[in-house]
């Protein structure tokens, strides 16, 4: 068998331009920092690392909360982790829905053994807080609110400070899946008292998939460390594992080092532009971006008050086959932008300026390859119409 | 905020020999191959990449199972994946227990709500084929007999093939752990019929750590493919993820891109050795350094038919204080060895000679730095004992 490998071919992935839903490109930094020496899960070293990863992710979330650490899997796992720390089989959980991602907060919860009380939002538009207010009194012993802040699967920023005022109210404990969120705009855990809040990596914290971040306050923590049944999962089990992330260093499992680092040199990144700076350059080059695509004769999927950041769904021009042309931008240009899901399928793309990837220069990039695409697919589109548009933007605010 | 990373000090991981239990240092390949660009998900170039990932991987465990793929967190994760697929709330297992890994599958099997039949071997010890099958006699109806092919905990390589015969003689599955085995020595996947294994990327495959590979057997697939309830794990169900590595393609989570690019590195890597030549390389690095052990008077734990390849575990000389003697080796030498776990705790070293890190170098230079460590702490070593005994098991075989 020795030697065999000599018909496979190198593995070179070429550099692509990932704006798309994520995972987005990760920063150079970020990438040379998964290629440092492997260190052991208890070394000095390395837990110096940890510690300075986790005061890096409480300037991120915005929080002092003490448990506020990365979850060795990708943003679905920290979704699962939200869930089984914060719910005992048979309690009652409200959870709002409003695209692919709080369906699956549903999946999850049902597979728990949990009562769930539905709150629907149309797909592309916000979940009405008065929805939520009328579950919450009529279910006044539910445990928690759970709400997906950005819904990928959309692009819709949900009204989380009402709904967030009217789950405590309630004296209920509010999840927030901030997956595509944080790092992109204000996820806002001390100044609301967000109870439990996940996230993933490969969004607009410009690091690559693998990693789950969560932050929990203190009442959350008071479940976890006071609940009388064991969560269900051991891998999640975050009344063990934050016995790691302390100063006790009890081993749970061994923690993936490499990707460790990535995420520090990520944050770090963050912490150099700053937290206000890094918000303002993602609405200005989303701006730039609207303009454009609105200019190229494109409609937007969700009202301008429920914009997200980071990701903007459009209806993609009528005649146009979705796939062909994705691949085409993907092939010719090297540019990756995402399907619709679900209801949105074969209607909608999702296009992503997260992290790094949120610069003028992609946007104008993006509008000379779109109109090469369209054009050459027979749409009708004024020559320059989206670069002249987003072009505008900037020179607005130089 | 903004540039206030000035005052942290440049996170620059030195390079240690990863002699403990886990994690391994990775090939400098490996680590190359991490920083290689990230991908989208379902970009065609990264579905190859999977594709053959998974063609390595069945080569490394010997088998031809199609569901044959890494989950997407530690090893442990695919400890939980076994269990959460193979068993339905109220199931009957039982568990061989030798160890801190059999006592896990134990606390994980009680989360789920199954009914365990324990099977107990003393620490370092062997379990007896013949407790394993008065336990199947008396539990006709327990659905799996789990347990660790190589407890890391204790170092002792467990009679997989006996206990294998009896489980499959009673109509039960076996599940494995071959999280300390899988390519260091053969976990004989399609020879003995094993049903469910997992292992971990961090130990003999020379990859960091947050991945679990796992190959799923007929039988196995079975049940996944048909049970009535569904897996209470959402992340860890293998009736959705088997839809994004299968022909399919459907979403399920984004996949750890960059990790999986290591992965396919270190499998290529493995496969260029060949599985025997590699296998033969860790029975000799491990034959010489318990030459070394020996000859330097210290006593091995466990008896000489079940030791594992790429663990040892060793009593460490009496007098020597524990934790200043490995940091010794760590600050001075750069080299990592391994507590006792458990019952161990404060007696027993455990080190590693795990995938790349199994040589001649690593053997010879453990015992010039160790001698070295031990002297200068009061222990009375002959000079150069431990070497030239190592020495000498090379010199019999070139």
């Amino acid at each position: 068998m020795k030697g065999d490998t000599q018909d496979m071919k190198p593995r070179n992935p070429k550099h692509k331009l990932l704006l798309g839903p994520g995972p987005s490109n990760a920063d150079p930094r970020v990438l040379r920092a998964l290629s440092e020496p492997t260190l052991g899960h208890l070394d000095p070293d390395f837990v110096a690392i940890m510690d300075e990863t986790t005061e890096l992710l409480r300037y991120v979330f915005g929080t002092k909360n003490e448990l506020t650490i990365p979850i060795s899997g990708t943003g679905s796992a920290g979704m699962e982790t939200a869930l089984v720390n914060s719910l005992d089989p048979g309690d009652k959980a409200i959870i709002c829905i409003a695209g692919v991602f709080g369906e699956r907060m549903v999946d999850l919860a049902l597979r728990m053994g949990i009562e769930v009380v539905r709150v629907d939002a149309p797909w592309g538009k916000a979940v009405d807080p008065e929805d939520v207010r009328k579950a919450v009194r009529q279910h006044p012993d539910a445990r928690i609110v759970a709400i997906v802040h950005a819904e990928t699967s959309t692009g819709v920023l949900q009204p989380l400070e009402e709904i967030v005022q009217i789950t405590h109210e309630s004296g209920m404990r509010i999840v927030v899946d901030a997956v595509t969120s944080l790092g992109g705009m204000e996820v806002p855990v001390d100044r609301l008292g967000l109870d439990f809040v996940f996230s993933g990596t490969q969004k607009c914290l410009s690091c690559p998939p693998g990693l789950a971040p969560i932050t929990v306050g203190e009442r959350a923590l008071d479940f976890i460390v006071n609940r009388k049944t064991k969560c269900q999962s051991w891998y999640l089990d975050l009344s063990m594992i934050s016995r790691y992330w302390g100063g006790e260093r009890f081993y749970h499992h061994t923690a993936p080092i490499n990707m460790m680092y990535a995420l520090n040199e990520a944050l770090r990144i963050i912490k150099e532009e700053g937290l206000e700076a890094r918000w303002a350059r993602h609405r200005l080059n989303q701006k730039a971006l609207i303009a454009g695509l609105e200019a190229m004769g494109m409609r937007l999927v969700v009202q301008p008050e429920y914009r997200l950041p980071s990701l903007t769904t459009v209806y993609f021009p009528e005649g146009i086959e979705d796939v062909p042309a994705r691949m085409k931008l993907l092939n010719e240009f090297g540019i990756e932008i995402g399907a619709g899901l679900g209801e949105f399928k074969g209607k909608v793309w999702r296009i992503g300026l997260m992290g790094t990837n949120s610069t003028k220069a992609n946007v104008l990039t993006l509008f000379a390859a779109l109109e090469d695409v369209l054009v050459s697919m027979g749409a009708k589109v004024a020559p320059g119409a989206g670069l002249q548009a987003a072009s505008a933007v900037y020179s607005e605010t130089e």
